[in-house]
């Protein structure tokens, strides 16, 4: 477990900052205690091509999400090296804090913290099993909170020339299709109703169908008019997902005899088209009122969070595909099944791309699996394109 | 709170003798610790009327589930003596224990006890607070749970006359229909599934659908083609119930990030005919089959429980509504919401009637409201039919 701002994360990074400094790359760290190693280039004043991911972990997450693309960083610097190149522009290695959202509740910390676009607030927020707040885990690891909520910052889109990012398919798409590497056509965007409640009325369990209000089946009714609505989304060749992730009557309440009078649920909706996200999060809001007013339940649908959808840069995104070509790495588009570190920098403007390595077991749990010889073959794309952005 | 074998209880059971030694009835209890006051008839050996219901309740219970049968039976007994009336055959009233199945988990357990159907190993089920078995509760109360074990019992079919049960209505149709008091036309049976859990695979909130094994929306489709298929059933005009009382994923595993790979429900469906229960049971069978099938997950009913229909016996039943009419007071017929001692009394072969009086704000509440005219007119008719059956 590598735990956000704890003592696994920090052995990730001194691990990275360890093989920096054997590969004698210089190493330094952050305001937000992010790590990079640099490849210095001939002209240090050129934007600089970054490549990196999260070092975290969700609690019994596996090897390989996020510890990957560091270690492509790597891989990619020690190639290009040994076949003798000289970058022009700096070459980075970025060891990403604190991406997964589970600790603090709290998405990409150290990317947004490093480009400035963390909001100040976010620093507050108590991480889930300590309550302690985000900015006392940040000053234990070696950052300086005060510093980033002053907007102190490492980087910005002006001094970068890309980022790239290799992660392991969070989903079984490249295993269906028995191919070893996907290229990212887009980073979803999201809107989310973390803690949604339906007030209804408990009653004996005899009561007749009239005079009920039962919010389990008002959560039910929502729940299966969005699956529908998903379902024909899906039909129609238009990649999203919809989550009800909690789903459940009041434990504190509930029972085999009495009609649930409270129902809680999250909801997380996710595309690649802001335009899909707002049909469907219209479609959703008049479904809720449709079947508050019908069923007799308030439905409160609690505070709504939103992602912006990251647009991965199509010249890379077409580079990545000729390289792959070349190489005779046989590839295949995917949309990002989650988010990632790389939508904060398509965010701040950076043209960033990612790569998806197959990965049988899926991800956020401890047998997530990925074959070397794959992610060698990421590893060898990369290493192509970044020759030709900083060689 | 009266609970089942315990102080409240054990208070409602000693103000029931005290007020029955204050009428000068003779006061006895039975191995259960059931309570009986009873007026003596002429001849003694003739079957007796029996009147009363439960003295326990529900934790956050009110003042008149279960009391209010045992003061009307009380309240008979002395309108009739008031009125220079004798009985031929003794006229009892029964404190029964333990209706409530919340504690033990277990229903009728006093009613059962004193008709010998209760089955010896209800006596080990633990009391759901305590975790001590009922044997030892009763023991505390003064019963002799070997006795019961052994099939000791008080009360058989050949004894008895009748049974007769005024109980509040736990559902609000008198109160939409404007009237006093209802005769029931029968007791629900029931199926129920108290621990069904569906096991899916927990997923990453980005898998595309296709790879989706989603527990909650397996347990989502499940309870609307319940839903609707009871709405079939409502608009044909055939009286039932079906509860999805507990409906939840799993608090250890689920989150906003996560498709839930784990659900729980519970479910319980009640009419009043067997052959509508048997044919929904089916179709509900079906439904699981289908779509546990076609979401890709297992789902596992775990224990089944039933209860028989108690079939009010169709002579009584005119009869209150001859009296009723005599005594102009407006009555309708209702089938039962819940299940009530009763039910056990009409497995056991013993002629049964129930009278439900009208109650504003639902039962297994404390806001649970009778009003008092509501009552004696209730107390009335059966008074009527009392002095018909005993006099």
């Amino acid at each position: 477990m590598r735990d956000t701002y704890g003592d696994g994360e920090n052995r990730a990074h001194a691990l990275l900052a360890e093989t920096g400094k054997a590969l004698r790359l210089p190493v330094r760290t952050d305001v937000a205690a992010n790590t990079y190693a640099t490849w210095a280039g001939a002209d240090r004043t050129l934007p600089r091509v970054l490549m990196g991911s999260h070092l975290d972990s969700v609690p019994h997450g596996g090897n390989f999400d996020g510890a990957a693309g560091v270690v492509a960083g790597l891989v990619v610097i020690e190639a290009l090296r040994a076949l003798g190149y000289s970058p022009r522009r700096d070459i980075e290695v970025m060891g990403i804090r604190a991406e997964e959202s589970i600790w603090f509740q709290v998405s990409y910390i150290g990317s947004r913290a490093a480009l400035g676009s963390l909001p100040a607030t976010a620093l507050q927020s108590p991480r889930i099993d300590t309550g302690r707040p985000l900015r006392m885990h940040m000053a234990d690891c070696g950052a300086d909170p005060a510093a980033v909520a002053s907007g102190a910052h490492e980087l910005s889109a002006a001094a970068l020339d890309c980022f790239l990012e290799v992660h392991i398919e969070q989903a079984p798409a490249l295993v269906e299709s028995k191919l070893p590497v996907a290229v990212c056509t887009g980073i979803p965007g999201n809107f989310r109703y973390p803690q949604a409640r339906i007030n209804g009325r408990h009653d004996h369990v005899g009561t007749p169908l009239r005079f009920r209000r039962d919010a389990a089946m008002a959560g039910a009714e929502i729940a299966m008019a969005v699956d529908v609505a998903w379902r024909k989304r899906e039909a129609a060749g238009i990649p999203m997902a919809a989550t009800f992730g909690r789903f459940h009557t009041d434990a504190s309440m509930h029972g085999l005899t009495i009609v649930p009078g409270a129902f809680s649920f999250s909801l997380d909706v996710r595309a690649y088209d802001e335009a899909i996200l707002a049909a469907f999060e219209a479609e959703f809001l008049a479904m809720v009122r449709d079947v508050g007013a019908r069923r007799h339940v308030e439905i409160d649908l609690g505070p709504r969070a939103e992602a912006p959808v990251g647009h991965v840069d199509p010249a890379i995104r077409a580079r990545l595909h000729g390289h792959a070509k070349q190489l005779n790495v046989p590839v295949m588009d995917l949309g990002s099944p989650a988010s990632h570190d790389a939508a904060a920098f398509c965010a701040a403007g950076v043209p960033t791309a990612m790569l998806f390595v197959r990965n049988e077991n899926g991800s956020h749990n401890p047998l997530e699996h990925m074959e070397i010889a794959d992610f060698l073959d990421a590893c060898s794309i990369l290493a192509c394109l970044v020759a030709e952005r900083a060689v």
